[in-house]
């Protein structure tokens, strides 16, 4: 097993499978596309253990407190971690995580989509560590996501 | 003529001029981007055969049905491939698609922001085929989109 | 003192300091992110002088003019250069702008979001001239933003 692999273990983190699509829903794209040393990451949604998009579905602020929000973005960087160690084979290949898009479904008013998207910058920072896992970053609102789930992010990594 | 060239023939595709803005309208930034290997591609939206923005406009789900807004994308696409031949001179010079951001203008409520921006990936994967044209991409829902347009999509190739 | 130093003086533009953020708000990312020759840039807000977020807040099209939004968009290209020399050390080491995701806090029938990034991409061409300045931009309307602010941007540039 490799580092990161071993940092998962000691985490007790486990990595869902591929992604289970609602019936009718057809993702004609990649979820990670690797071109020369960068991994560009689609947008992922949170799943659950068994590979189906996972709820709670809905606005946060409104229908989900910031708490589910911030489980909801830990939850959409294990899918795409996931997503990273089926296309990369071995997540050690991450040299360096880049950018992040964190996209929160969420009303007018709402004003903490950094709170909410930490979830995800805590999670990554937690596992690569501070220089690998270091990403500039960007948390915004959204009117509306697919399948009604409360976060979007997509990503970029570079790899060796 | 070159292979993508034959390929829009082949597929009785016209690509459509540069962007007829409507009046007082002024946007001070390339439309593609090259830097390095990379040309990156501003957001566009649908255009008329005469440069035009082209309707229907509106937000998908409300106004337009998700076939609308599925055509919409795909002109997105023509519009894109237009901005990106005037800049490379060649399509064929175009060696794989990197990402697309697909935003969509919608209600909070709307879910199939996917089937929106399949009318874009359905058209580059045409056009460019599985190696070339495959990419990341996010589908997402705006509050609203400039013009009133109902898609607009960014994106970024690598090219030769 | 370096070329660009030269012209924000000539321009009587004083760059913001760090980010003094509001209590209880962690941001656990990089502003900016160096990754071999390019330098990705969190989404930035407007900032006051003392490096506090900057008012008006709300959206733009209700709440704010489009002339404060430009304004406001301004700001955020303000404070954007105010990161991008704490992390590079010296301006002129940007060798090429690539890219801007503009995104403007505005309700469902607002249409003039390129008007308000304007105010951004006006700044960067004055700045850095018409080459090293040219960028792609999308300009693109959200529900909410954090902290209520007006316009978001993310960015990146080339670096040597």
């Amino acid at each position: 097993m490799g580092t990161i692999d071993d940092r998962l273990a000691e985490l007790s983190l486990v990595l869902p499978p591929p992604m289970v699509l609602p019936p009718g829903v057809v993702l004609p794209f990649a979820f990670v596309m690797v071109r020369g040393d960068r991994a560009v990451i689609s947008g992922h949604g949170p799943q659950n253990a068994d590979g189906t998009v996972a709820g709670p579905f809905g606005a946060v602020g409104d229908d989900l407190t910031i708490e589910q929000g911030y489980d909801a973005a830990r939850l959409v960087g294990l899918s795409i971690l996931g997503s990273l160690q089926r296309e990369l084979g071995d997540l050690d290949r991450i040299t360096g995580w880049v950018k992040a898009l964190g996209m929160v479904r969420c009303g007018s008013s709402f004003t903490k989509h950094p709170a909410v998207i930490n979830g995800f910058s805590d999670l990554i920072l937690d596992i690569f560590g501070a220089e690998v896992g270091a990403h500039s970053r960007s948390a915004v609102g959204m009117s509306s996501l697919p399948f009604g789930i409360p976060v979007e992010i997509e990503a970029e990594v570079l790899i060796s």
